[in-house]
């Protein structure tokens, strides 16, 4: 019987590999080696690099701060802006190097992977339904307009947040975040 | 003396593979291979696929539509419309698949190699002047408020687009495009 201990030191290792390398320059045995594993073992665990790819991209979205979203004793406004500051913090602290794993899998692997692209669109879909909640908040509270539904603007601010991370690895040099918390704030969200 | 068809089969067959499996996935043998020319021939063109790479942003920088920003006679807004909705009914022609070369090589490469990442910094830099300088118009006649500056605006606009195009590769299905026209036109550019 596999030990869970290997499992889990590819699933470690995966998670550092696939955010740093991507999808495609990101192989089984980059991996296995990562992990300090024989290559042979992969295969007692997972079926294929996809079905790893879907368990990172699980424990991926377990760390984009979701949480902030939900502190419910937070004003709605400021709870959106904790959720980006500390989305942003991640990737400062990376040296705005590797993105997002969800935008990275999407743009490399979606059109030519169906599982990839389905726990992507999963993933995205959770992420603004969240957002949006909090947007109908403030729509309640009447500290965002109702011009917009909720759901728009929840799709158009997660799109606009992976575009900046786009920006931000080619400039890195602080101008996309900056211009994404101008204008989502002062003009989205108002 | 190297032929210039030659060049250009491998710039033409380089600018299709690329956009089509990215960066990384697409190597000088594929693209030869799909240049129908020997793999011998390519470095007496090309230093490396890198040099390539360039290439190919250049000539698709070409094609996306800055000229729709220049009409002088249509009226700013009207301009920035045209703009987008010009390089989205390219994405939507394509099934939402390929995306943007700039973002894909920004995402995949930029992180790995410095000439990529200056490439699409400096593509996306006159991308957002030629953004801001509308934005800048529409200012002066009223049709956009002067709160935020159009520089802070146009870089927000086009992450926005290079986002919704990531939403897009994963659904497939128009609503981030939709997202971006709406809350782009109704919100950010008021």
């Amino acid at each position: 019987m596999p030990r869970a201990s290997v499992r889990e030191q590819i699933v470690d290792a995966a998670f550092e590999q696939f955010h740093r390398h991507g999808y495609n320059a990101c192989g089984v045995k980059l991996i296995t080696d990562s992990a300090g594993v024989p290559k042979g073992s992969f295969y007692n665990h997972f079926e294929s690099k996809e079905a790893l790819a879907l368990v990172v991209m699980d424990r991926y979205g377990a760390t984009r701060h979701l949480d902030k979203l939900a502190e419910a004793s937070v004003p709605p406004l400021t709870r959106l802006r904790d959720h980006f500051e500390a989305l942003a913090q991640d990737i400062i602290d990376l040296g705005y190097e590797r993105g997002c794993v969800f935008g990275n899998f999407s743009t490399e692997a979606a059109d030519h992977i169906p599982a990839i692209r389905d726990g992507v669109r999963t993933a995205f879909d959770l992420w603004a339904t969240a957002i949006a909640a909090v947007i109908s908040e403030a729509q309640e509270d009447g500290s965002v307009t109702s011009a917009t539904d909720a759901e728009t603007l929840a799709r158009f601010l997660l799109n606009a947040w992976e575009g900046a991370i786009v920006g931000e690895r080619a400039a890195k040099d602080g101008s996309s975040f900056a211009a994404f918390f101008t204008v989502a704030f002062e003009a989205v969200l108002r």
